[in-house]
């Protein structure tokens, strides 16, 4: 490898993301600074939460530019160090982007576990499992026998969440946007019901899933399911706000629910934001348990695997399509 | 006396509030049951939550019906009592309703100080006094030097919460629908500043208001004050959300506010929904405190009172118009 292979946004869509608002470029591979280490990226991951930062300015990413390197998640092995650290050869996670070679900052690299594929540490070990972690736990507070109730149930943070809420004792309800995935959530996934929301007749199946209301929604996506998902709320239910995947892809955000704020009021229901990284110094507690869940085989990561730099782009649209579960990865290099 | 007077409910709105929806009318006085007490009510409160009871069955109030006696919180002079807690002569708060007798279970009365003003009993002391105490301390959480905004803030419950917030060291902002209340809040009760939602020029008097963003808002109004507030909440803010003003006057409440859910996510905000009787258990804790900042004057109740029964409707209509500051009350009798 002489050159450093680059995915850079060609142009900030305003529609939906197309294959064309990316090019393929070169460029040299970069000396790392002081302070900075030299990363072979390994993989990469693909979080719908990103489309947000392709917007204007709206958007906790930051507005996004063309003729920059897509930002984005990934796990590469350290080549050059200058941070004391990392070594070269060790394996580290952070804001590599779409390319195979990356110069970042020491700061901002967490060394990870060599034994690992990239794909656990980039997934339940990464932002997405994190996110499931603390949104859950410390945002939603389930309690035994509990209804917690999902949405994107099928992605990367939605299947984390069903299952740490299984381990926790909770009834869990999946909202997903097929057949196929609902499937998955009850048959692999322990869910012990999924409802499909493309469903003509989701609005009764998701009454009949949650027949003794919700205590808990982690949401996912806003919209239609927040909207039904609100009526549904049990006396002191807690409501997730994690993410809005319903409106990623647009740059004109809808109105918001109906019913906000009587329905909170009615049934003193606690709706709350959060982003993982103001839980950054829990970050190795989360880690351990999660690891030993996964060691245990108590909780099962999910991964939509695609081969080479360049099939980021359509991996991302294919996510935001629907058409990937569990946590969407880019293998880079071996 | 030897007639019940009453208002009753002619006829359940499905627009805006009429005197036509209620009549007057005589009935016997009473017999007290067993367990109950005789009251002769000396005034009753009005809120604007209470037209919510109005409506249909999205109510926590239960649907209404036509022909029965208009529900609401008096102060009555206990006339005979089968109930051990009282004795004739005592006053007593309770779920009076709009008439002039009403026999009502002990367990739903809360024996009162008779040296007091019914219209400081019905106002700070009462409902709505406890409501402002509790929504603001246990879910708004204001620290010291917090922007707190609060919306109907020269009703019964917003002066106090303002007045309540001053007293925790924050700045406060009140929104209101006059010129002559927003000038009541700061030149009579110490708000820092006060916008008339009314104005033409709200959105940037409300912006330059809020010039260091909100870190709690309390909300008695929903709608578009509220999609105003949560475009300026800072980081980790708290919206209380108290009341549906904007939305009790009608049977189809619009759509939620844009902006929902992703500016919860992005600023990690927290918006929870709260009925003041799942703090039953700490009234007295929260009289005691209120009664001593009214003695102290720290704390300046505000009343818009109306004599005899018969103006109970037409408070209710100018309390629902915005024509009445403070807490509304109409005297029964002396």
């Amino acid at each position: 490898m002489t050159e450093n292979h680059q995915i850079v946004i060609a142009e900030v869509p305003d529609g939906p993301l197309q294959q064309e608002h990316y090019a393929s470029v070169s460029a040299p591979i970069p000396e790392p600074g002081d302070g900075e280490a030299l990363l072979e990226t390994l993989a990469i991951t693909i979080g719908a939460g990103q489309r947000a930062g392709l917007q204007g300015s709206a958007s906790y990413a930051g507005a996004a530019q063309a003729d920059v390197v897509m930002g984005g998640t990934g796990v590469g092995r350290v080549v050059t160090s200058n941070t004391p650290d990392l070594a070269p050869g060790d394996l580290a996670m952070g804001p590599t982007g779409w390319q195979t070679h990356a110069a970042v900052r020491g700061s901002e690299l967490t060394k990870v576990d060599g034994d690992l594929d990239p794909a656990i540490l980039l997934g339940p070990l990464g932002t997405n499992g994190l996110t499931a972690y603390f949104g859950l736990l410390d945002v939603g507070d389930p309690q035994p026998g509990n209804t917690v109730v999902v949405s994107a149930a099928a992605g990367s943070v939605g299947h984390t969440v069903g299952q740490i809420a299984k381990l926790k004792g909770a009834r869990v309800v999946g909202v997903a946007g097929s057949d196929a995935k609902c499937s998955m959530l009850t048959d692999e996934l322990g869910f012990d019901a999924a409802v499909n929301y493309k469903s003509d007749d989701f609005r009764n199946q998701f009454k009949a899933a949650t027949a003794d209301r919700i205590d808990v929604y982690f949401d996912n996506t806003g919209g239609d399911i927040l909207g039904s998902a609100l009526f549904r709320m049990n006396t002191h239910g807690r409501i997730v706000c994690c993410g809005v995947v319903s409106q990623y892809d647009t740059a004109s955000p809808g109105p918001g629910p109906r019913g906000i704020p009587g329905l909170l009021v009615n049934n003193r229901v606690r709706m709350q934001g959060f982003l993982v990284f103001d839980f950054a110094d829990r970050y190795d507690e989360a880690r351990a348990e999660m690891s030993g869940w996964i060691r245990a085989g108590e909780l099962s990561p999910k991964t939509t695997a695609y081969d080479g730099l360049d099939a980021a782009p359509q991996a991302f649209i294919d996510l935001l399509g629907g058409a990937t579960v569990g946590t969407t990865v880019v293998r880079v290099a071996s």
